[in-house]
């Protein structure tokens, strides 16, 4: 229990943004790169996703690499996505423009000679462990070291498995849930709960190119997921840190060990990419990964599912609640105590973010 | 049949208020008493219900007083309705905050010291003859002598049954088809329909206080209703009476007799109230009531049954009818006759309050 | 295949008109016919059909005359479709008001004298080769002569079958569809395709009151279609026309003859009359006629059940299609080339058109 004191006591908060006039929760950062499919999800077949309000047809050439354009043909607006795949490039299934991966178009139907410069919109992609990548702002600023880290998703020294859960939210809501883990407590009574996550303190570092969420729970009762999965019966250490970093990833660590005997440890990284599909709606890749065990599929299995039951009971709420800030009017006097550093913290971090790239594409339309 | 003259002639309306203007469904009279709920409804699981376009959430207390909340919580919007009711307070089942039925917030989890003040939005709420009824107005206001009669909901002298029906239309709709029941002759073909309905001259008594539409049909033919659960067979009179009080209130005292037999009589009550869901759906409470045959719970059963059945009708009808003020442009000429006056005073008079609560409201905010 | 040089040439279009500003797909042209509904879709119980984003209400009088006037009472909006037919008259449903198919209110119930001029609004309505054609504009404006030639539908030398098809599109899409068959290739690859479609010339005619897309292919396959039904093997010489009248009337002539034995020919009529219902939706209403084997029910069924078929095909592109220009972005160059002359002319054709009428309204208006 924590006494009074700065972030300790419960405050009205300074809210981080006016909701009335700053926030839109329209605005995406743009020159990041997100998660967009699971490799297994792109092949000879388009594949349509809207990401960031935007329709995005996917497929892979014949050499396998994947190629993803704005999946509206610039002749008629309809969408490539409903055409085929010819050789490596994709043919629109009204009228036959055929572009390739880079944009460029390869072939108007009935036409000989192409005009120069005739292409649509082409999005950077990268695969990497087994997640397709897309640079959903300017190509020019696209990174490969930006891609953000989940190794663990096909490290061989960790097993685990994952799947995208749709979900009726703006991804904010999805982010934030995860930076207050205290929720388990109330949203996860029969799984995380402990009474640990909402009496201990907090710590936030913050170094600019990360955030993370720290909290380091002693001596306490072990939450009923790891009594079931991990066979811990006495008094344990657990130490949580949720690692944020821009636009729109999580990295979840988990350590716990018994506390008589620090030996008998357990730890997992939760892999969380949240990637708006449009202001409402969000396709939330995951995976739970662990480091032991690695050949115990019924383990794997178990994990899976009950990870999986937990954020069907966070859907739940975070719609919940979406549906309450779009239909109710805003309280007087929203309040913050400590356990909302972490996302005060990113709310204000992506709203410096948001503001700073507003500024790089005016900047670069008035040079342009 | 009535002659031409006054009301008795058809005329272009002078509308009640330019509807592209003045007119907004949106605007709901609030410092008024509104039925909330049936108290079998209200118990220790949190109750969901929105009203007035806001989400509130009710449960009852140990002692069994209900309590009714702004059903979102300010911490971050999630409906308190989602979470638990614990000892008297409810708690939120995101993060945990719990409040008690006057608005205060009485624990944040993992906080000691709670600071002055912290609270949320409290409805006064009166539980009386069955009905939860709420103020939705300013608390300040709130005067339990101005809760609408509906006594013969639990007066011994009187039985009956009635429901909640959900009807997708602004509450006004389902008003003014109460305040004009000519169109019984029309929608009620096989139950209420009489000639006499639409013929019978139209007496409107407004007093400040309730508006009267009184109908006094003498020597007519019962309608079906009337013939086939009262047993009249000859010719009957016929009072119907349909008392309007805002914010949304209608009781219809009706009152059959054999006109040869002026002892053979039957005598009830319709209780409606109208109580806004939103700006196009209205909960309608309503409920039936009769001062004889107390005991035979079978006439209860039939008058409840073909009570519904031609709610039923009124239902398909304004719901055809919303859909056209909706979709459809304001027609030229509107019309309006003698069975109108007592839709067009109540409209008139609720304009008139709406405005009267407008100004009270900018002279508070300028008070204040 | 087309060389370079003007229309054959991918070029970027100059668009017909600012989507952002200028383009309102809620403009309809409204001094023309359009096709409302079958004849037998039109009887002694009232229809409600949507036209134009306007409810109608459509029946017989008791000497077989169909009357269509607006479907909502003036005196509180209810539709009148919901009532009955009394006579020739339509009575509402809500209070029992009574309107003749000129307009005029003809009984007010419990009442004796109407006032002069109290009406509705009546469309001129004609009945002609088994559909129900409606002007939809300034009544006063309305003449038969200039209702759309659909004559094949009841001409004894010709047979065929039709039916109404839904499509949640602007019915401008539906009409551009037709405009450029060269989708045939890419759409109905199973059915129409052929590799002509793409490469022929295109040639438009305009006079004025027509524009006619033409392709004239010699000596190619015959498409699977005409292989199937028609019995062609060897080559064929296969003659288009696509006749675009406004509003939104297309008749499309095809005549396909061996190529070696020229009085081995087959002639049908494609009769689309696509009417809008709402600004994203359009009652498709269509008939496939030809001029041979008329006897032949089997080959009606057949060549019915094909084009149904295609069409179907058709509709998932153009929703498709819909649902990307509502949702995505407008791409920086929309591209046009031979194939896009007759859509492109009809484009401009009909916003000339738009003006026009606009500028008549005005006119109207001020002298009026």
């Amino acid at each position: 229990m924590i006494g009074p004191g700065g972030w300790d006591t419960v405050a009205a908060a300074a809210p981080v943004r006016e909701f009335e006039e700053d926030w839109s929760p329209a605005i995406f950062l743009r020159n990041y790169w997100y998660v967009a499919a699971w490799s297994e999800e792109v092949g000879r077949e388009p594949l349509q996703r809207w990401l960031l309000n935007e329709p995005v047809a996917m497929w892979r050439r014949r050499d396998g690499t994947p190629a993803a354009l704005a999946d509206r043909c610039p002749h008629r607006g309809a969408p490539l996505s409903n055409g085929r795949i010819v050789g490596d490039d994709i043919r629109c299934g009204y009228h036959g423009l055929s572009f390739c991966g880079d944009g460029s178009c390869t072939a108007v139907p009935g036409v000989e000679t192409l005009p120069a410069g005739l292409s649509t919109r082409a999005y950077p992609v990268v695969e990497r462990w087994g997640w397709i990548f897309l640079w959903m702002g300017d190509p020019a600023l696209a990174d490969e070291s930006a891609i953000p880290d989940y190794h663990w998703k096909d490290d061989p020294g960790w097993a685990g498995r994952g799947e995208t859960l749709p979900v009726a939210v703006n991804y904010e809501l999805v982010r934030d849930n995860l930076l207050d883990l205290s929720h388990a407590h109330f949203v996860h009574r029969n799984t995380l709960a402990t009474d640990a996550v909402v009496d201990a303190p907090v710590t936030t570092e913050f170094d600019g190119e990360r955030l993370r969420v720290i909290r380091d729970m002693r001596g306490i009762e072990p939450s009923p997921f790891f009594k079931r999965l991990c066979g811990f019966n006495g008094k344990v250490d657990h130490r949580q840190q949720v690692e944020f970093t821009p636009a729109a990833n999580i990295v979840i660590s988990v350590r716990v060990n018994s506390t008589e005997n620090p030996d008998h440890a357990f730890e997992n990284r939760v892999l969380n990419a949240m990637t708006p599909e449009t202001d409402r709606s969000t396709h939330y890749f995951w995976s739970l990964e662990r480091d032991s065990q690695l050949e115990d599929e019924a383990l794997t299995d178990a994990m899976f599912t009950a990870n999986r039951d937990t954020f069907f009971e966070d859907v739940a709420v975070i719609e919940a609640q979406q549906e309450m800030l779009d239909r109710a009017p805003e309280p007087a006097r929203p309040v913050r105590w400590h356990v909302d550093k972490g996302v005060d913290r990113a709310q204000r971090w992506v709203a410096k973010l948001l503001r700073e790239e507003a500024a790089q594409c005016a900047a670069a339309a008035e040079a342009g």
